[in-house]
């Protein structure tokens, strides 16, 4: 690809009063691209490059903004320039600014949004965000059942114009019933006096707007669509959801997820633009949680102390028990976790998680013991000296064993359990599961030492 | 949405000879629903239910099925049935099952594909796969400006049937050098005497053969194109690649990503399929590196030995300082991680990073000691006794700053570091940072401990 319009260049040919070049230049980019560029300018130079986009090219950039760049732009807008730039937006990217933005911004975005879309707009803010009706867009194309192909691409020439997504149309009936699915494809491919009843697919992929928008972003990977359409509970259609917004939707909640996982709270900004008090915001309280609850890892080894000062050797194996039984339920409770999420395990497969769980833990176990028991009467005694001794050295792999199954057990079944109570099976991920597996492998470990050794 | 079909009615209806009635309700259903039915019929029911299948539906559910479900398949095909599938499959589908199968097979594919689909298959398979070239299908809609829209119709027309994506039609000169870009979209709202080379959007955005599928599918997160042409080095388009590949390649470029970062082989297979033996193989060869690197972590400890003798209630803290060090560590890591495979963070920001970073760790690191300090000489003291001391409470406090500050900076810059050196930064994640974490963590703690408490 060619090399891109830097934020220099582009401050620079403002300073020279090279305008129509700037716009020629501005106009030859994606929509994506300019609001990248826009963000990065100053405050000042920000408003004035805005006014010199064309007119399409400036409402495509507009929608592709931050939050914050959108509402200083709207800030320096005139009614009128606010009024046009609505205009040309989607509803669906409309009504995400406005949940974005302060309610006395949101209310001169409607004052200057034209009836038909103010209430198009109300009727989405209705909708959960995380709902397929919040996510959803109210402009698709809609044709009937006795239309003939040449009628129907009349309607789609006459309203493509301000439609989303116009390659697959939905045919309803005269109360609005989604009864059919046709794509343009098909449409080009068929005669023009063919009637759309005919060549329709009336087996219609469909959501109803109160289904989950994680869920319905996975239909899209599963079958491919451009869009889905959206009904009410009486089958009416009601929107449609294009693949972008499932794109979107998919994009947020693995991050959401690769967040959580690493106990922090998910953050929408890109890292390098997020402050530093905002990642510390994200990042102690989990921090705070999870050093409290390692107090009791602590009265755990306290409580044992006699039995440490009896054999010092022993302490020296407390990291590697810990850390093999974590890093043994992360990845039990990280397969579950995206199982989850993928719609691939549910609250009825407890069982075979369970028992395939339990033979992959027996496996890895056993692997990992017979390596540790030579590894520790071989290396470690020679690192060490004569305090490794067989005793010692069974005591630690009997407790990695253990330790393996349970870490591995408790890390498939603890995110089951979280969906099942209605929380968020991503944070029963590595930090949470490691805090639980710490204290489990010190109880084993000194219970079998203390059986083993006699102390 | 209604009831779906399950194994049990389909092997229900085959037993009661319901042929007919099977089809019909086979054919209604999307080609992905059906792959997920047949794949868990037993597999003499397999051949006989796919022998059901309307032809299209057939294709359709036959590039949607896992390797394993085709390769049976082609085994019980005859020739004639195996070229009527190949058929109807779109290109790169077919290169994707090739890569797939044993060699025999491969070559029998290779036989029953016409001439002109031949030539095609292993052009593509020249392509690394996890390039743009080896993701890319050759069969696109391509117009010449000089055309006029209703030339462009008639061109569309007679080639949609076998081409992958329509509604994006690609303008070549002569040397088949890509000189436009025009939606079927804008096609539909000009005017049917216009000139391509009018209505034709010259700036296009393009990857070359060998760019990385995963930079290619973030460029559709950006843009939300519904296909991105590829070409050669010399701007000659030789394919596209559509929005549902790139989907995919987002879908399994996370999935690895969280498998690395729990320290596990990345698998293709559903977790419910896969096999105990083969989770065992994904998993233990990093349950075993870590194992044996926690050797380090053990010798610190022992080399220590004399120093947790004196005052026993040090051990009690080691689990807390290695967990939150280790949390400390992959909240980073896992930051820095998700911002290189979104191409967020690059070499170049690694001082902006740093710096960043280290303000946060400090900010953290604070927050924890004094929270620390005082738990240890209230709740601590209370639960373990007066060998608590202050000494002992501002040793653990300082560790805990000292250690967060290095986790932090070894969890940022390892990915990066990893990156620039040709790894992957995922192997870079939680497991491998504790590890490194750990050790620095202790070595901290007991010089400082020696320092201040004298032993």
């Amino acid at each position: 690809m060619e090399e891109k319009l830097t934020q220099e260049q582009v401050l620079q040919m403002l300073a020279d009063r090279k305008i129509a070049a700037l716009r020629e230049e501005l106009s030859r980019l994606e929509g994506a691209d300019v609001a990248e560029l826009l963000q990065e300018l100053p405050e000042e130079a920000l408003a004035r490059v805005y006014r010199i986009l064309p007119k399409e090219t400036a409402a495509e950039a507009f929608a592709e903004m931050s939050s914050d760049t959108q509402e200083q732009l709207i800030r320096s807008f005139t009614d009128r320039e606010l009024h046009d730039v609505l205009q040309e937006m989607y509803v669906d990217d409309t009504v995400d600014m406005i949940e974005e933005m302060p309610a006395s911004v949101a209310r001169r975005i409607l004052a200057q949004s034209t009836p038909e879309n103010r209430r198009d707009i109300n009727e989405l803010l209705k909708y959960a965000s995380d709902s397929a009706g919040g996510t959803m867009t109210t402009e698709y194309m809609r044709l009937r059942a006795d239309m003939t192909v040449e009628q129907a691409f009349a309607v789609i020439r006459r309203d493509a114009y301000d439609k989303e997504s116009v390659y697959t149309c939905y045919v309803t009936d005269d109360n609005r019933h989604l009864i059919g699915v046709i794509d343009v494809k098909t449409l080009l491919l068929s005669d023009k006096d063919a009637r759309i009843a005919d060549l329709m697919e009336p087996d219609v992929i469909y959501v109803t707007t109160s289904a989950d928008r994680e869920e319905v972003a996975h239909l899209f990977e599963k079958y491919n669509f451009i869009a889905i359409p959206v009904t009410d509970a009486e089958k009416r259609l009601v929107g449609i959801i294009t693949f972008d917004d499932a794109m979107d939707v998919i994009h947020e909640e693995n991050e959401e997820d690769f967040a959580k996982m690493a106990a922090m709270a998910p953050s929408d900004t890109p890292y390098l633009k997020t402050s530093v008090f905002a990642l510390w915001k994200n990042r102690i309280p989990w921090l705070l949680l999870l050093m409290v609850t390692a107090t009791f890892t602590g009265m755990i080894i306290s409580s044992f102390e006699s039995a440490l000062a009896v054999n010092l050797a022993l302490s020296a194996f407390i990291p590697m028990l810990m850390d093999t039984g974590g890093n043994s339920g992360s990845q039990a409770s990280v397969t579950v976790i995206r199982g989850l999420s993928l719609g691939e395990i549910g609250w009825r497969d407890v069982p075979r998680v369970l028992w395939k769980e339990l033979r992959v833990s027996i496996l890895c176990g056993l692997t990992l013991s017979v390596v540790t028991f030579v590894k520790l009467l071989t290396l470690d005694r020679w690192l060490m000296g004569p305090d490794v001794t067989v005793a010692v050295a069974f005591s630690v792999a009997l407790t990695l064993l253990v330790t393996v199954c349970c870490a591995k057990l408790i890390g498939c079944s603890l995110p089951i359990l979280a969906k099942k109570l209605g929380f968020d099976p991503a944070v029963m991920a590595s930090p949470f599961i490691t805090t639980v597996v710490d204290a489990v492998s010190l109880l084993v470990y000194f219970s079998i030492a203390k059986a083993i050794l006699g102390i």
